[in-house]
């Protein structure tokens, strides 16, 4: 007989079907035993009544156990109707009962409506906690997020890349690289799809990817990954940085708009409420913000070169009082905090054409308008200490005719996190790295090397 | 004013508009100077008459030049319209013409219907290659491979996730895996996200994922890549592999069809043409794919655990012969020629429930049912030689209840390769890397490391 799954139940009142799925929250009351079914697409609850082989079966189910259950859907009374759920109105009543996998003691309790494990915990098992409902939500949300930047974006004439990751040379900061024996060579994993996005300009114009990034930042903070996501974009013939600044805000009201349609129900787990954005988000250059931070708090940090996050939380506050937006874009960032091919402010070539996205007190996205002259760009890279020699193909786009272009990158980890409210941005990735941590705690598998630092 | 796309131009007769793009093939016939503009949507013909301002500015044009072009919109003359392009009924007389990028004399000629480079040419100019419109097309096609793969699956109840690429250790074979420098300690780049992704059925059942994978293979063949895309599935509550060849046949077909119907343009520049299918993909077990081999040939590999490269062509072409199908699968490889998580066949232990996916001579896919039980799964660990603390969190997976389960993987970068009927897989990638290159070739910037091996 052919599986049913489990939403469709509701239409199939008096019809004998099969269900498969995972077993839930199993109860007794004397002589029935209740069970709930879980699948890809429900949950139906299930009612063994009897003496016979039915009842004995499910007596002895357990959490998590995957089976396959046959019987009679029929409608519930209606005092006992959960609205909560799609299935709620209807239950099995079970004639056949079989176990295609049995599992094992569970570590910690997994129906219960909050984990209240630490984090440590919630990573040592891994396979198992991502079971647990509001879990599960996340990567919901996580996949609705991606679908979404990629739908607005081809919509708008951006054209989909696979870049490497493996790159030649450690060309955004050597410390923070991860590094590679690559057969009798040196390699680096790449700190961002940057300088392949760039180049993909010159052939589409527009290009989006994404893509997995690496930081060997030595941080065990809640908001450090060595592996991360990003939503990467970049597009030519630009006017000026406020054309990418545009395409940013339509990916993140679409990512809105998508996440509300589709999540509600894992919204609703986390009692999230999607940002509130006004017509255009506001944007402010960082000096414009820290005097505004100043005449807000008298905390003077006019000299600073960057927010603080506790400047994060206060600009972020101010957007909403003043512009009903829970998210300001921050421009003209200071060119030594900045990467190399950021374009200078041709009214003041201390600061960039660059921006950073805010929200809820964070950073959400950056990016800028980068320089397109090759004899700029070449200037810049000695200019920041670097080598023109590890940059050879990249120069090669501009080399041979690059128009005005920019970008911007989207932490897809960052982003769910903070869609959904949740404390650490290792929460966000399905399985985190971190300076202790790849699957396992690394300690536990591993002796240090020699401490060279 | 505003830039109008090149597609847009076509209802634009009498109109005076501005386009943006590439400068493309400059002809100069006495006071007359013709040239095409090229951006993301087409290619408009320019033409700049008389002694002035815009002649001597389009004179000194040259390919590749990044322009901006104002002009009226006229119809082409009956004899010069164009049919094989989109505008080729169009052109603009150009009023103004601004250059806002130079482009610096090519190191090969980039119009030329073939691209004449031998192929380390064609990766030492990586970023300038690319905008051969040949070479671009591949991308083209790659990017509509991609979305087709997710739009299938996603309607077939999948759920993107996005899994880790650095390892805890080498699982899958120690030989060809990178290894990385992490932190105090040792990691991995990925073999495949294949234990990723059987952990994600036991959380959404179906599931896919576009992931890099990473194989330290010391081959310098049109085979290999060291890093390449792969476009993985699986799913779980199969009955048998047989509901993972018939997805996989589905993701195919689908693929096709997009391919055919967005497409066309590229696929007309390489001459190709989709593989033909049959209703349902014939499938073969390996044993009986080397009699039917045998018996066409004489060439006895009967006793092989595989099949060669000629025996592959060999196949492909009985499947086309006796079934219309340029693609055929076959099942049922020796157990010791598949990883420790592939089924074994009931009936015959020695082989397992796994296929790959052949066509045009050469693999396309490759997949099977998996191990679900957990005392089996720890079972076949320790009969591969492998050990069994290297798999913590991938055994909770199966420790806490999995269904029957399989999946496939397609590689991106191959498919694209023998839809276009391309030589070498590298030209299947953008940026690709093996032994000798990354980007550039390693040993123009680095001396070897003392030969270990």
């Amino acid at each position: 007989m052919e599986r049913l799954l489990i939403e469709e139940t509701v239409d199939k009142v008096g019809k004998k079907v099969l269900v498969k799925g995972w077993v839930k929250s199993v109860r007794k009351h004397g002589k029935i035993v209740f069970f709930d079914v879980g699948d890809r697409s429900g949950i139906l609850q299930v009612v063994c009544e009897g003496e016979g082989e039915v009842f004995k079966m499910a007596s002895s189910l357990g959490s998590e156990d995957v089976v396959g259950v046959f019987g009679e859907i029929r409608k519930r009374g209606e005092r006992f109707v959960n609205k909560k759920i799609k299935t709620g109105r209807v239950e099995m009543g079970a004639e056949k009962v079989e176990v295609f996998s049995k599992a094992e003691g569970a570590p910690f309790d997994i129906e219960k409506e909050s984990l209240d494990i630490n984090i440590d915990t919630l990573f040592d098992y891994r396979a198992f906690s991502l079971r647990h409902e509001k879990v599960k939500a996340i990567f919901k949300v996580q996949a609705e997020i991606a679908e979404s930047f990629r739908k607005t974006l081809r919509g708008e004439g951006f054209k989909e890349f696979f870049g490497p990751t493996i790159v030649p040379s450690a060309t955004e900061g050597g410390a923070d690289v991860f590094h590679i024996d690559y057969y009798k060579y040196d390699a680096y994993l790449a700190q961002s799809p940057q300088l392949y996005k760039q180049i993909m300009v010159s052939i589409f114009e527009r290009v989006f990817t994404i893509a997995h990034a690496y930081r060997a930042e030595p941080s065990m903070t809640t908001r450090h990954m060595a592996e991360y996501i990003g939503l990467d974009a970049e597009m030519g013939f630009i006017e000026d940085y406020k054309d990418i600044t545009a395409m940013v805000s339509l990916v993140i009201k679409n990512v809105f708009k998508d996440v509300g349609e589709n999540c509600s129900e894992e919204l609703e787990l986390y009692g999230a409420s999607l940002p509130e954005l006004s017509e255009e988000i506001p944007m402010v250059k960082l000096k414009e913000a820290q005097e505004i931070i100043f005449e807000r708090t008298r905390r003077d940090n006019r000299k600073e070169p960057d927010l603080e996050p506790e400047d994060e939380r206060e600009i972020c506050k101010w957007a909403k009082e003043k512009h009903g937006s829970e998210l300001v874009f921050i421009s003209h960032y200071p060119t030594n905090k900045r990467p190399f091919y950021t374009y200078p402010d041709p009214e003041d070539g201390d600061y960039t054409l660059s921006f950073d996205l805010i929200g809820r007190g964070v950073e959400w996205a950056t990016g800028g308008q980068r320089i397109n002259d090759y004899q700029m760009l070449i200037a810049n890279i000695k200019k920041f200490g670097l080598d023109v020699k590890d940059f050879e193909i990249y120069l090669q786009a501009f080399r041979y005719g690059m128009p005005a272009e920019g970008g911007f990158c989207l932490g897809l980890e960052r982003v769910t996190q903070h869609i959904l409210g949740v404390g650490n941005v290792k929460e966000g990735s399905l399985f985190p790295r971190d300076m202790e941590r790849v699957d396992v705690r690394l300690s536990t598998i591993q002796k240090k090397k020699k401490d060279n630092g």
